[in-house]
């Protein structure tokens, strides 16, 4: 599936007038930096000039390329299958207009015409594909940073939302993927594939419902056991079960076999759209961390926030060795707490957080750090974003910088050097939970 | 307390110099417009400039004002409050060094003086205080905006990371009071002030543990009955209880009891940190909302996952009437869902989202309405915002725009008509599950 996410070379068919779904993909290819050849197809011929770059308007696809990428009106998608399937190998069928509005034989004759071709597809009536790191973006969704994420979304527009989403909490994707109505390649073959993509450090799956169960749960087994696997299965209640077979044609099915299988494969299971983003973040950090937390903080309330949500979670508060009580008191002013969780105290500086962090870092009883700060007026959040990146620490530390523009520059800091920021105690004792699920 | 909240004149006493605590909240103070008296006190005398304008520092408080704002060292403030008591009517004492470190004693002379002149005390060991609309804002904290919320909180920490984070969710604030060490106000007198207060439309108290449960409750009970008051309580663990114990030094003591007071007085708890910021913004919007939910989506998936968290949190989906079933197929494409969750499919205008949510206001099987709008490239986000402001409905509206910069346009919109954007749609179901619980 490399020429789906690294292709070489990408015909485009449909409309390229302003505002046509044809013309938003590949200007979204252009401007994403995509190097390899790009043809544009269009009965009609002409060029379009898009991101200052003009391109000819082919009459018809006179050459092989990797893929082809298609928003025609649904009733000329099989012949065109049949006439470019010679020279595609892949194509992502961005029409909607086949079962999921009622027009199954549609989607029956196109498949058809792939598989005489031996032609993959996905889709219809989908939002489109990222191969983020060979630069090509195949969607008309927002762009997004490069990255460990593979998002794999049975809904266009979640996934849509989840991309822009991504962006403002820092996420980096290797790929995304809307399969739509999956009537060839679905949720399963995107498993298996980002299990073994060498740029895929986490795998998030939206889904509504799997028609081959089976295959389903051996797909997650093999992803599972390669690298993090998060999963929000929407359609868990009876009225929303209803609504995601109303609009995707799937049977949302039990939702306790699912949840059931989701566990004996392995992967995360989310509850919702945020944690989903946080999972995400956490796994695109660390592969796993073992389940004693210590808590650093400057303020008490927050770090007492966190310590009753890991608690709740079934995650420990490490209890620190003797010797690491010991040092901390060593250079620790004395209003400080040197039990778990540790408070430094308002105005805790560069110097007092890195080096309480080494030296907890050490302790064998910590299995992993969940660093707070709230920045008091005489202390940028840059210094301690600074101390966190400067401290010699080779276990996981989540991080929690409240709040808004107070800790803007230290985010953005931590940011650029590869660490996420986690916006409440909660959540980002809720990161250290899932990590714990792999240990 | 309207003196606290409302002042008509306030003192400051404290260093002036650069970076000082007391400089800062002066310099507060008149960026935040205050119109009241100002006067800056420390024996050392000079001038102060904060914003543009000058003060002359006074050796001493040499005539009457309503506050007073206390940042000197601990061990000065018992004598400052005897030497200014007949001068004043209420303090706030920022300075910390009192029983939260042990000096127990300190803080009984700081009260004893307090008691000798009647002057009520805020604090000490406090991060000061705001009355948002008499643009008094009385701490170093981050100014906030006009609205309806009074946040309440034992930990100066959470509340500046609450106020900086309620500024990024577009909530409006009534009043600020940290109350730190509660020495003599404490979240009960504050309770029952912000019952009474008519900007106020919903209280939020952050609290670790209560000194007098009875009288907890009763005002609890008494605020309840007058307006929302949302909960969060911290120390719920037991490695969080005792940390809330160390570093507070109240008993935070057994969380069942407080989670039967809580509901006993018909407060409305929340279990963390975000959840308090939704639920703010849905009682500063609504004062509550009925358990019979439409849900009105441009995308099936987000739909979906609305409808699930609703269930779940035991509200239920509209059954629509058979009048507007019709009414709502008279005018909608045939693609699209009538059935709640409604799915207006993605190239929803303005004029679908807008007759329909009018359609659905009619129905009397309807309580609330969840408007769910992912914009596609080729519908801005203002169009759909604008729907919403127009639309003719006088039910509770609680929106949910996704995501990110695809939004940033209609979300400001909503805003600047005083319409909070929820950023997901589980969030936005939680909304309306603190409304339900008023109802």
């Amino acid at each position: 599936m490399d020429f789906f996410f690294y292709p070489s070379s990408v015909a485009l068919f449909g409309s390229f007038r302003e505002g046509a779904i044809a013309r938003e993909i590949l200007r979204n290819i252009v401007e994403g930096g995509f190097e390899g050849k790009i043809i544009a197809v269009n009965p009609r011929g002409g060029t379009v000039e898009v991101a200052g770059k003009t391109f000819e308007v082919r009459d018809r696809l006179d050459e092989a390329v990797d893929l082809a990428i298609i928003a025609v009106p649904a009733r000329f998608v099989p012949s065109l299958i049949d006439e470019i399937g010679p020279l595609i190998k892949g194509a992502v069928v961005i029409s909607a207009g086949f079962s999921e509005v009622g027009n199954d034989e549609l989607e029956r004759e196109l498949i058809e015409k792939a598989k005489k071709h031996k032609v993959r597809i996905i889709g219809p009536n989908c939002a489109g594909i990222f191969g983020v790191h060979a630069r090509f973006f195949g969607s008309f969704e927002v762009r997004v940073k490069p990255g460990g994420l593979a998002l794999i979304s049975q809904s266009g527009a979640f996934g849509g939302a989840a991309l822009a989403m991504g962006n403002e909490e820092g996420i980096g994707f290797s790929a995304f993927v809307s399969y739509g109505n999956a009537a060839d390649l679905n949720e399963s073959d995107f498993l298996e594939y980002f299990a073994d993509d060498e740029n895929t450090k986490a795998i998030a799956l939206y889904v509504e419902g799997v028609r081959d169960g089976r295959r389903f749960l051996n797909a997650l087994r093999y992803a599972s056991r390669k690298k993090p696997v998060i999963v929000l299965k929407a359609g868990k209640s009876v009225s929303g079960a209803k609504a995601a077979a109303s609009h995707t044609g799937s049977l949302a099915g039990s939702y306790e076999i699912y949840r059931a299988a989701f566990r004996q494969a392995g992967a995360i299971e989310v509850e919702e759209m945020e944690e989903l983003f946080d999972a995400a973040k956490a796994f695109e950090m660390y592969p796993k961390a073992g389940r004693r937390v210590a808590v650093i903080t400057n303020s008490g309330g927050p770090g007492v926030l966190a310590t009753d949500r890991l608690e709740k979670l079934g995650l420990e508060m490490a209890g620190l060795s003797e010797k690491t009580v010991g040092e901390l008191r060593s250079f620790l002013p004395p209003q400080c707490s040197v039990k778990n969780p540790i408070d430094l105290i308002a105005d805790a500086d560069y110097e007092r957080y890195k080096r309480t962090i080494e030296t907890v870092c050490k302790d064998e009883n910590v299995d992993s750090l969940l660093v707070i700060c709230v920045p008091p007026i005489f202390v940028p959040s840059r210094e301690v974003a600074r101390a966190i990146l400067d401290a010699n620490c080779n276990k996981p530390v989540i991080v929690n910088f409240m709040a808004g523009e107070l800790v803007r520059d230290g985010v953005e800091l931590l940011e650029k050097e590869g660490i996420k920021n986690f916006p409440t105690p909660e959540r980002a004792a809720r990161a250290l939970h899932w990590l714990s699920l792999r240990s």
